[in-house]
């Protein structure tokens, strides 16, 4: 035989063990409940994409395609990748069926997404994501609600909206400002976007320095329009207010990466000076669909990653201590009546409760030990008395009580 | 541009728009709940591992990661390979921490897995399985609880005993047969065991001539042994019959494919002459984890497709026919009062339920029309009138019943 086989996974994805995927399976449900409770249906699509998808936008998208992706050619002589995100996935599936659905309409999906770079903190080749949408209305209530139900899935995780910040911005104001400075041209329009990106991310002074290149005349009052923005509101941030939502500013410097926004823009950030990123964004895109065919389709949505969301409740102390303990431990007291706590856990799974037996070779002691350790609610041990008597004893780990007598009986005490 | 993107999915992959989503959900949320019942821990790795995963037993496994994976070079040089099934994964990380782990451990996972292979009906090259294993027990009541797993699994989808037959055999028992034959080398055990696989699918006779072949002395004796298995029994039958679960048969036919299978073997196949083929199949083995070093860890587990469980939903009309629309649908009367719809939706979703806006442009009475046939089961009309005087009404569309009044009343009428 060659020699041992490694235990670690491929470079830059992740294994799950139990108490992983239990907090993973927390962060997926908290996200389903939620997009669930705004009546989002869920969606899903493959992995694997023909590349072809992720090129179409012109020599840009085939340099990310080649650099920044997981691409190869099948056994067919396919070229295929795994998909890097899901957007050009969903409007594939928005242009197939755009005569059937129903606009407006609400989706969403948890997908996971590779990217080809560079491992560091935070950064693996493997993620999943929080997708959700709204196709097909342009309506300011869209974008309000998208923000709102972003806003709600980090409530329902237990955070208080001090804990974040959402920031606002929007495309066409930002244009309609640009234009009232005489700055027309799309393409200093878009070279002012990219470098507002990284406003927070350099000097003031290299800041200017790089502006004045692009827009000579125009850079002083960018500059003060983007210094000056926390104090304005609009539409969007008048609305959400309205229904509650107070942790909002505009933010005239916030630009996201994608071209393809073309109205509001927004982004959560962490409050905590430890984790002071942003968590998630998204915006309003006038045209999603029109690569399929002739019509445009466009929409709101936003993405939410599982490992920026995973640091913030990590840092904010929200991550349910629960173990993942069955509610019942069936013990019996030594291996040749395995079978008989086998009989008795089926009995009491009919109370729709989780049973698990302890089949384990150890001591009665070390396992009620185990039963406690692990989180559980209840013991029921299985020793030849209780075979013979066909009663039983129900143990309350938390509070000792307990209930006797037939099996029956004791599934109806556990499921009342 | 260039011409239009096609709108179909990579060649043998599914895309899973709301309603096929919905049915996937409803399998993936029984699966999850039933092993979770059994107290089963959750566990999940990468679709990505390392190619030597599957190549290290040797020239065959070698032949099938280069036929029939997905496999290719990353942009490191390493090769890596969508993983075709679970077990080597899990394998990986039983043997990661073999240390820690207290055994016996019960996991499960619902991976999507790849198999580069001819496309035909049911035969798609990505399929998601729901896998559960014991591991590190070799008890008995190990093997009749992961088979009454699998049995609850289709109960909990509403399927009843006479749908489908849970066919057991034994490895050990049949060597102990063969040896009683005087057939004891491996080879020709494990060539007969090949043959059996098929004896299902191949004449009588040519399986007669083909067993000659191999063990000239002892074919009609093995041949008898096959025909006449269905009136025995076995120490897992018996078990299983005390717990209840009676559709059970030992067929000494039951081969299956894996050489890794070193105990019980099963197979449930579903009863529906239509449909009359294995839905799932398991077994026991004793060694999944010395490729990683010296320690031997064996199990008992089992592997049941999405696809195969869809068919036989299908066949036995066991899907739900729920729809998927939110429980309450606000209906603003026109576009101005969408934000108060929102509004609206905000202070309903507090009271835990799923509420859902309608933002369309279309007319009241066609609102009101397409919330009735989403499957909800409210309504409340936004109009001037309502937000002018802070009074709503939520129409019930089951039986027409109507609650009044300011939306904190209406609030707790739904959520009582």
């Amino acid at each position: 035989m060659a020699e041992k086989l490694s235990t670690e996974p491929y470079k830059g994805v992740r294994d799950f063990y139990p108490e992983d995927m239990a907090v993973q399976s927390h962060i997926f449900d908290t996200w389903r409940r939620t997009a669930e409770s705004f009546g989002f249906e869920r969606y899903d699509a493959s992995v694997l994409e023909p590349s072809e998808l992720y090129k179409s936008k012109g020599a840009e998208n085939e340099e990310m395609v080649n650099e920044q992706t997981y691409t190869f050619l099948d056994r067919g002589d396919r070229e295929v990748t795994l998909r890097p995100e899901m957007t050009p996935s969903v409007a594939r599936l928005i242009a197939g069926r755009h005569k059937e659905l129903a606009f407006p309409v609400r989706w969403y999906s948890i997908p996971n997404l590779f990217r080809y770079e560079r491992t560091q903190r935070g950064r693996v080749r493997e993620h999943w994501q929080l997708n959700c949408d709204i196709f097909g209305s342009d309506d300011i209530a869209a974008d309000v609600e998208i923000i709102a139900l972003a806003y709600q899935t980090l409530i329902n995780f237990g955070a208080r909206p001090e804990m974040f910040t959402i920031k606002v911005n929007d495309r066409r104001e930002m244009k309609d400002f640009y234009h009232s400075l005489g700055v027309i041209d799309e393409d200093s329009i878009t070279k002012v976007t990219r470098l507002n990106d990284r406003f927070h991310k350099i000097d003031r002074s290299e800041y200017v320095e790089e502006l004045r290149q692009i827009v000579p005349g125009a850079a002083e009052a960018i500059l003060a329009f983007l210094e000056e923005s926390k104090q304005t509101d609009n539409a969007v941030t008048r609305a959400l207010a309205e229904i509650g939502i107070t942790n909002v500013e505009i933010d005239r410097s916030l630009a996201r990466g994608f071209d393809y926004y073309t109205g509001t823009i927004f982004e959560i950030f962490d409050n905590d000076p430890k984790n002071n990123r942003s968590m998630l964004g998204g915006g309003r895109y006038d045209d999603l669909t029109s690569l399929f065919g002739d019509e445009r389709i466009g929409g709101v949505g936003f993405g939410m990653g599982d490992v920026t969301m995973r640091d913030f409740l990590e840092t904010h102390e929200l991550l349910p201590q629960k173990k993942a303990g069955a509610l019942v431990v069936v013990i019996p007291t030594e291996e040749a009546l395995n079978l008989e706590g086998e009989k008795a856990a089926t009995r009491l799974r009919a109370a729709g409760v989780s049973v698990t037996v302890d089949i384990s070779t150890k001591k009665l002691g070390k396992k009620l030990a185990a039963a406690d350790h692990a989180g559980s609610g209840y013991v029921l041990v299985v020793g030849e008395d209780e075979v013979a008597r066909g009663e039983y004893v129900l143990k309350n780990l938390a509070d000792g009580t307990e209930v006797s007598g037939a099996l029956t009986k004791i599934a109806d005490a556990i499921s009342s």
